[in-house]
């Protein structure tokens, strides 16, 4: 899936050239799920939830990707086990279905993959594959679940992430104030708002930030034009690839729900939308936008903010005497 | 509200002796919850799951009190800010309101009381009141809300509790197979429990709990006939009083969803039913059960969990320029 950057730039100038009727946006609308498989949401719904996939027995995936503050955690960089610091900011997990591939590097070529990581990770939920999965398989609820949703009914990494992924791919946000203009519906943005998508297009925003998550479809050097300047060590797809013009290549962050995703850039160093699209006009695009224009486009921007999913919070099967004790504090 | 133990053990044995009728049994029914303000208790949930209450940015009162799991953590002595090591068992939020007084100790003496006290524990969610209000206030969202349900409009530490107050008040547990049997089907529940519970009464367990929680409606010392082996350095009520009569004296914890509120007492040191039940009998009561007994009195204490409360996830209000930014890491 990953794309040469002289093929994106091309492609960019596309899609700036392609906006004259709403069947040709840059943007699509995000589409409501269409869940056809609900136990299997369900079960991965109570995964996603559960901390026993951590070592503490404190952190699921809803610590980090907290689905009542628009699927992030609202932190620079995240807290993992031992409240040690996180490299990165957590990404959110809302639409993150459309996403090319999964972390900002692209390391994971789907949700399935990436669930397998934070799991294992030491600086994150700081369990193993298998102590997460003895853990589940001890629980005499989650065996009947797993049994009713897969053929081989196995508790193993590779159902317990397939679960959490038919959960997350339900994770979406139609319905933005945005998607109605898209629709047809010429009231539901202001004019401002309407104007501050035309610079959007017009300034070169979006010739990453396209497609219906608008951005999460690509690779871009963060600082095409000028440097960004930050403390953060990650050097992108470089520690994939190995290769130097991979270095500061992250996937293109998606839009939807910026307003609530913030602080902002693969860092979390930014905590306003409007030093945000300042800093990114700047350094990607070499342009110094008037007060005005970041204002508008800040208006875009916050139309992008969809339903969010309504989750009704799991209640979770006991452990018991089988079960691995959560060990919390180091002895 | 405090009891000299003398009183206490009078009331005990009374009420050995008043299980001849349903009209009189010891344990009282769980009401389902009576929601009179349902605005306010939408505006605490937000605030009960909302971690900008913590200095972190990170621990909002479901991280210890989780409501996918019967309002607890699950672990023995809680997480605090960086990671600390609470000093006690997080007691469960479920039912709490028919609590005599809030903490192990009761030195709360509502949940009112008791909300601002994590919030501003440097051991808990390390934050300070004013922090908290100031966070909460440069919300819009949360203007409105507070307004709306508050004569003097103010956001307070006072309005603030009050509201997670109002929500933790719904939060009970009605229908429990005991509940159903107590209420005339004598089907809800096997002739094993039915033993069980005549067990429980026989042996002197009702004696603290009782009341509808089975429990949580008087201080007992927790060591009567052996002394209990701890390293936990909590000394009860004595904490409160300085009397040396009160040391070891805590609140007799609600039996209420018992199953699910693992580890057991004031230290978290017990992982089964079984093992509690039997360390009760032995060092409060001075008795030796049989294996078969003991499991009958465990099969009373499950048929204790009723229909937990189905929680819709919150959404929370977006953070602005106004907005303290959370401080997870020691710079």
């Amino acid at each position: 899936m990953k794309q040469p950057l002289i093929l994106i730039l091309a492609m960019s100038t596309n899609l700036l050239f392609a906006t004259s009727s709403v069947a040709q946006e840059p943007i699509s609308i995000i589409e409501a799920a269409n869940i056809t498989e609900p136990e299997k949401v369900a079960l991965g719904k109570m995964l996603y939830f559960d901390p026993r996939l951590s070592k503490s027995g404190y952190i699921s995936c809803n610590s980090c990707h907290n689905l009542a503050t628009a699927g992030v955690d609202s932190l620079a960089t995240s807290i993992g086990d031992q409240w040690q610091q996180g490299p990165i900011n957590s990404p959110t997990v809302l639409n993150s279905r459309y996403n090319i591939a999964q972390f900002w590097d692209g390391r994971a070529k789907d949700l399935k993959e990436q669930a397998g990581g934070p799991i294992a990770n030491p600086k994150e939920m700081g369990s193993t594959h298998s102590l997460a999965v003895t853990t589940i398989a001890s629980i005499p609820e989650y065996q009947k679940l797993f049994a009713d949703n897969f053929d081989n009914n196995a508790i193993s990494i590779d159902t317990i992430t397939d679960a959490i992924a038919a959960f997350e791919e339900t994770l979406v946000t139609p319905n933005s104030p945005f998607d109605q203009y898209l629709m047809g519906n010429k009231q539901a943005i202001s004019s401002n708002t309407i104007n501050g998508y035309r610079l959007f297009k017009e300034v070169g925003c979006v010739g990453c930030h396209n497609g219906p998550a608008a951005g999460n479809n690509m690779y871009m050097k963060m600082g095409v034009v000028k440097t960004f300047v930050t403390t953060n060590p990650a050097i992108g797809r470089q520690a994939l690839t190995g290769k130097a013009i991979d270095k500061n290549v992250f996937k293109v962050p998606t839009l939807r729900n910026i307003e609530l995703t913030y602080p902002y850039f693969h860092d979390g160093s930014v905590w306003t939308l409007e030093e945000a699209v300042t800093i990114m006009a700047d350094i990607q695009l070499g342009k110094k936008l008037s007060e005005k224009d970041t204002q508008d486009i800040v208006l875009f921007l916050q139309s992008l903010t969809g339903d969010q999913p309504q989750i009704v919070l799991p209640i979770l099967p006991p452990s018991n005497k089988n079960t691995p004790k959560p060990t919390p504090f180091i002895l």
